[in-house]
């Protein structure tokens, strides 16, 4: 079983425009109202792929009582601690049918006590006892200090828990100090916090190699519309993302979390699995809402991405490569 | 007692920005939730005024239960409905702190049954009977005909109930034919009905005289910073707006009809009465969030305004007055 923890849930809502623009009144009939929040889209996409999972997180008030009927109307599995910090937040997320990227405007969220935490953190070591994989995804509640984070990370690493943390800024510091299983992150904040910029392949697998050297068995970072990087002990990998008309990516780094974790779980190598992962982001863009993927286009995008294994990769392989799948 | 009708209500989430534009991720630490919908904000301004007042309104889902509760906890009066049609509304808010006009997105809202709406109608009907005056505000929910809000209108007319109606389009026209009390509406949506454009204080006192000679009491016509002119037995009135520096005019109509209503149910005339709406609507668009209005900001924009009666006013005098205004 797949345990997809999710200190900061939200209830999101996608408002889909035929034309938008902003300081007037403008109506729409098309919303998509859905339990959100990173790790509910993880959530959202193992289930589409046939992965057994189950999400944990903190909920509060009618907003929380919300995404538990919205997630178990999809089929979700949850387990959910109460807080008393009032009403789990809401994220819209913003489509333009006429053009332009999506824009997520995203609420802090309702600030948590210690005792709010503990209960949260007591039910993860709970379920994570019949987990065979964790994810961590996603920000932490407000009130909630990076350190609190590190201290569940070495609870689940003591218990002998393999874990997968998905998360940025201090809580990512946090997190690669504990020394987790596995990081995936994007490209931004992981540089944010190396301290150098990731544009490119060669920075990706310098970056995933440090995190590698420095005790993370898989380190993976995605990067966008040039696909995703990755180590472990057996190499460096990086799968390129096939060319496709982008909808919304918001999501996408979600769905690829979740098919890196499915093909890890289904006893995939890493390059196997990074290529699931790649396969499930790039679905995801093709839709509106996020780790809402199609598994025809799973397969086909599957087919067309183009893995390259680069344990030593060559400067002109690398480049040649990213021609062949017209990144450059 | 003032009864107000509210059939469309939402939960109002206005979010602020420092700097927002479309295209990124984008966070907020200050978001405001609210009851929310026209009919919530003529209440909250109500409330602010003092004047004891109830609204009815048809409720769904969590959101319902969310938006009773955020209305009980600001100390309104509600009697709800409960319909069968799924989550009650979210309405977002964007305001933008560096500057733009805020931006509304309404969502429609869920498809009410005629057994949801005869259940709404019914309770209006029955705490009608408490009620001096009644105020319609608003849109209809999705899957309610004009027409029946047309039957409700003629309902409480033969219940002998004094009733204003503010929505716009198809349920406007229903509404006009009716013939309720009162209608009062801003000039683009009257605009539309009456077939012309009201873009200065003639063409409204025109709008309202029409109005009041097809047998609506009170007509009134709020024209933005422009103030609003109002009709009855006694005359035809336009009350300026004063200069100040907007910050959100979402709601201003709202509070407007608050004041409106106040006035008249104090016994005050129509031109007084309109005074204290207009320095409602004033003080309203000073503030983030619909209906919210500080008092003493009522008090020193309603003393700042210029009244004006024109019964039978020379087209010279209103040019004076609106450059006295400074709105030309």
């Amino acid at each position: 079983m797949l345990l997809i923890i999710t200190p900061n849930p939200s209830i999101d809502r996608t408002m889909v425009f035929t034309d938008l623009h902003l300081g007037s009144v403008q109506r729409t009939d098309e919303v998509l109202v859905t339990a959100g929040g990173k790790g509910l889209n993880v959530a959202r996409a193992a289930l589409t792929l046939g992965q057994a999972a189950l999400v944990c997180a903190p909920l509060g008030g009618h907003s929380g009582a919300l995404l538990a009927d919205l997630a178990a109307a999809e089929g979700m599995q949850g387990r959910w601690s109460q807080h008393n910090a009032g009403e789990t937040r809401t994220c819209v997320l913003l489509v333009n049918r006429s053009g332009g990227d999506a824009t997520a405007l995203n609420e802090a969220g309702p600030i948590l006590s210690g005792a709010d935490w503990a209960s949260f953190a007591g039910l993860v070591v709970e379920v994570a006892a019949q987990a065979s994989l964790c994810l961590v995804a996603g920000s932490l509640p407000r009130g909630v200090a990076a350190s609190q984070l590190g201290m569940l990370l070495h609870q689940l690493h003591a218990a002998g828990r393999r874990v997968i943390v998905d998360t940025s800024g201090a809580a990512l510091q946090s997190a690669i100090d504990a020394r987790p299983y596995g990081i995936k992150v994007n490209a931004s904040e992981l540089g944010a916090i190396l301290g150098y910029a990731i544009p490119d392949v060669d920075a990706a697998k310098a970056a995933v190699t440090q995190l590698h050297s420095m005790g993370i068995a898989v380190a993976v970072v995605s990067l966008g519309a040039h696909g995703a990087v990755a180590a472990d002990a057996s190499g460096v990998y990086w799968v390129a993302a096939p060319r496709i008309a982008v909808v919304s990516t918001i999501g996408s780094g979600d769905s690829l979390l979740a098919g890196l974790a499915t093909g890890l779980l289904r006893g995939q190598n890493l390059e196997a699995a990074l290529r699931l992962g790649v396969a499930c982001g790039s679905a995801d863009a093709l839709t509106v809402g996020g780790g809402r993927i199609d598994l025809a286009e799973v397969a086909s995008t599957g087919s067309a991405t183009a893995p390259l294994a680069v344990a030593e990769p060559a400067e002109a392989e690398l480049v040649e490569a990213m021609r062949r799948a017209q990144i450059f």
